[in-house]
């Protein structure tokens, strides 16, 4: 028996496209005499539709394009995901579905049981849970299929959520041959060696192989990492798909596969999903060429690496801005990694306008000294040139801010926050430094200044971001256990010896800059939990 | 028997301040003689809570509060909204739960049994369904308790679901005397009487009067507009909680209230709703003072007006920034309506800064003629001034872009969107001008010229919003069928008799304009469907 798991990059919403891809997947699939196709949960339309869903010809056309691809079905099985229509009770309308065809006709249909409703996902909102078991044969095999969240369970991986049924347990009476799970699972820090021991548990459980095909590519905020998965009866990985790519992964469950080990790397895993989030950000959209503000610094020399790898030197332009407050070393910096790049750096100073500003608005802040407003002065200056250039010349903006600073609010609204992305708002400040050590693993891409040099924003004289803050170690501290694992501050004291003072501060600050991170450039998601998406806070709110 | 209806108004988290202001309720209750203390939903922590939910600290602060206000409830019956851990089975670890109190003992919980997760509610997010009806006596009288959504499919004005249970028909066998609904039911234009009718059907079903109590205050992006409902046994609205603040309506089932006409006037209704979302986002942060970009159009002289009646005009601060496409007329109309409101209006012209950056940018764009770039650097001037004006004074800026220009991406991101809140950001430039001669019903407050001169931007010369748009009559149109009836174009086209392109055009406009809303303020939701705030859309999207 020969499975070909599909693991496709679809573009949200766009049916026809997505079709394409599928039924091009097929000639592959018959050309390489494979039995079975198995593609990624709601194929049809990429993973999450969110509220086009509520749209009633979205769902009408997607069943059309389910024609179409029975229509191409000529010798062999498919296993394709669909929201459908649900035709029984229930309180929703729709299911999330996997369409079974064979051989020209519809089998029938496996609807979801469990419906993640946490963090990123809110498939209450769409879908009614599906109510039973879907076992089909083929070629005298029994095979089962259920639909990613429905094996998490099993495995005791499901944060959070303690579902009534565990599909897995539900196919043990069936005494199927191997499972085949749809899955659209997004990438996380740390994350994708879960999905393998998730599978190994199915695996034993039901005796038999299960091989798990993953949607892969960037949707918003959200990158979906890919790394297929075949584990053999005994729960033993066999075969990975690639890593955040469309791959065909061929399983011959007749001729064992060699065991298979996952040699993951956390860091070059993260570097990639970054670069997979900008690249799927900007074609998917059809823009090619990207701006970036290169100040000399850390952040923005890590953007620049990404953005590079994601869309070529050619396509990524450099913009130094900068003011009377600009170390030269900083403004060096740029240059050097504009060259080590090959990118194109153009430099703007802003002492021009921001002496007019401050000219313009000294009368009506007469008496009172300079504070951020100044700051934040400059900093929106650089967005206003950064804009223009994008306005005038069709680039996106990617912002440059990271996790950290988005946490305490150390960054300003319209300035530094401008763009179209975010590319680092979920890297931790010294995730960054880890990054950028990575980066120049081999030689100095990012000037060694730039990683060595105490972090400033040079908004002021000698301004150290260190005057503001505590050591990013012990920031970085606090927000991943706050933010990440819901530690209370009172736990995060102990847990890390930092004194309570300090971790109570920067709650606080957290909490304070809500506002600001509710109007930022959206952010692609590495860490389990990202602001914004997944998350979910008052701006207005008397609990801190 | 009588009831006292404890319309308040609590602050998301504020768990100690809302507990003060049930045990002043209580105080009252006594001092009124009353047998029964009905407050809304979630009183406790107030709706919704959102993540906060997932800090194990702030339920079981709740839990405390619960504990002062049972000892604080001698010779009185109280329901009382919190969340509570889930003691049973089920997928979700919480409860959003009733609990009822008598004389200084906790009887028990009632847990809600419809969950919302839908448009604004998330509820199946946090909650588990209750699973039984919950029914209690007080001096021989039997008292059914429900919460919220409950009340509502029975009266199958509940859109998109179809919940497996009618809590209201449960009730049935218990032949309860009357009903007791603990609510927060968020305003939306026009359906403040939809209430009534909800209370009204079960009142019939139940045969039994029926008292609904409704929170009310704005909490960020929703605004509850309380007007807390009695209806007898045959489901005549006897009683009506007031709209827009908080209330203690004694319901005295024993002596027969006259019959009660809701006298709804839908635009004042709307005005007052946008009232309280200002002042509730200010006073609720502890911020008093507002600035608005004056520049004599129709929508900053609304937006105005509103923050006038919020926070009074000595904490209201207009910006007068003209440009060379500012039209005298345009600047005489904001002096008058400075001058109708008694505001402070300072001018800054923004002259210097858009000359300053013309000439900057302009060797960069060599052979590339004026475009949207030099309009948006206007805003963004503009922009900037009132951010620095923010940062230096603490006033917060009040963004003024209406429903129409955000659906269409007709506003500049950083500029004329900035802002901490938007205050008419989900009202359609039609009901802005509604709105406007709604305000000058007595006397000219808005200046005349401002509601009868052509919309325009004046942002290059002799610009009309007409040049760039369709009439606002049809902008509206299409933006209410499309967003909020959820109409196909070719629906639309056929229901309104406007031709496919335009409809095709502006729905396309709709969809490009999605990451600029991603940016915008949050803004204070009146309509059935807002943007942002109960609405997902992908920015990446091949849907459109």
């Amino acid at each position: 028996m020969r499975i070909l798991v599909a693991q496709l990059n679809p573009t949200i919403g766009d049916l026809e496209g997505n079709t394409k891809k599928i039924l091009k997947t097929l000639e592959r699939a018959r050309a390489k005499s494979v039995d079975i196709v198995l593609f990624p949960e709601l194929t049809i339309c990429g993973y999450p539709p969110e509220d086009l869903l509520f749209q009633s010809t979205f769902v009408e056309a997607m069943e059309k394009c389910l024609e179409t691809i029975v229509h191409d079905s000529s010798r062999l099985m498919i296993f394709v995901g669909l929201v459908r229509r649900n035709p029984g009770p229930g309180e929703k309308s729709l299911l999330n579905s996997a369409a079974v065809i064979h051989d020209g006709k519809l089998i029938g249909f496996y609807d979801k049981c469990l419906l993640p409703t946490y963090d990123v996902f809110d498939e209450r909102r769409y879908f009614e849970p599906g109510q039973r078991p879907f076992v089909c044969e083929l070629k005298g095999k029994k095979i089962g299929v259920i639909i990613c969240e429905d094996i998490w369970q099993h495995a005791g991986f499901v944060g959070g959520t303690r579902y009534a049924r565990d599909p897995v347990l539900d196919l043990v009476p069936h005494k199927i041959d191997f499972l085949l799970n749809l899955s659209a699972s997004p990438y996380q820090f740390q994350k994708p060696d879960t999905r393998v021991k998730v599978c190994a548990k199915a695996a034993k459980t039901l005796q038999c192989p299960v091989i798990l095909c993953c949607q892969v590519g960037g949707n918003d905020q959200i990158v979906f990492d890919g790394y297929s998965v075949y584990v053999d009866a005994e729960g033993n990985l066999r075969q990975l798909g690639a890593g955040f790519e469309e791959d065909d992964m061929i399983v011959d469950l007749d001729s064992p596969a060699c065991p298979c080990t996952f040699e993951y790397d956390p860091i070059r895993d993260l570097y990639s999903a970054l670069v997979l989030g900008v690249r799927d950000y900007f074609y998917k959209q059809g823009f090619k060429k990207g701006l970036i503000g290169l100040s000399g610094g850390i952040d923005s020399a890590l953007v620049a690496c990404i953005a590079v790898d994601a869309l070529g030197k050619e396509n990524v332009v450099g913009l130094n801005m900068p003011s009377r407050y600009s170390s030269t070393s900083s403004v060096q910096d740029a240059d050097d990694l504009a060259k080590n790049l090959g990118i194109a750096l153009k430099r703007i100073s802003i002492e021009v306008p921001f002496e007019d500003f401050l000219k313009m608005l000294t009368p009506y802040f007469e008496g009172r000294g300079p504070d951020a407003t100044e700051e934040n002065l400059q900093a929106r200056i650089r967005g206003m040139i950064l804009m223009a250039f994008s306005n005038k010349l069709g680039l996106i903006v990617m912002s440059t801010g990271n996790k950290s600073e988005m946490a305490l609010g150390y960054c300003t609204l319209y300035g530094d926050m401008c763009g179209g992305l975010s590319v680092i708002g979920d890297v931790r400040k010294t995730q960054v430094y880890e990054l950028a050590r990575w980066i120049n693993r081999e030689k100095e891409i990012i000037p060694k200044s730039t990683i060595e040099k105490p972090p400033s924003a040079e908004l002021r004289p000698d301004q150290k971001d260190s005057d503001s803050l505590p050591d990013y170690e012990v920031v970085d501290a606090v927000l991943q256990a706050y933010v990440e694992d819901y530690l209370s501050p009172h736990e995060i004291s102990i847990k890390y010896g930092i004194p309570i003072e300090i971790v109570l501060d920067l709650v606080h600050r957290i909490h304070a800059a809500e506002y600001k991170r509710r109007q930022s450039a959206p952010a692609i998601r590495v860490t389990k939990k990202a602001f914004r998406v997944g998350r979910s806070y008052p701006i207005v709110q008397g609990w801190f």
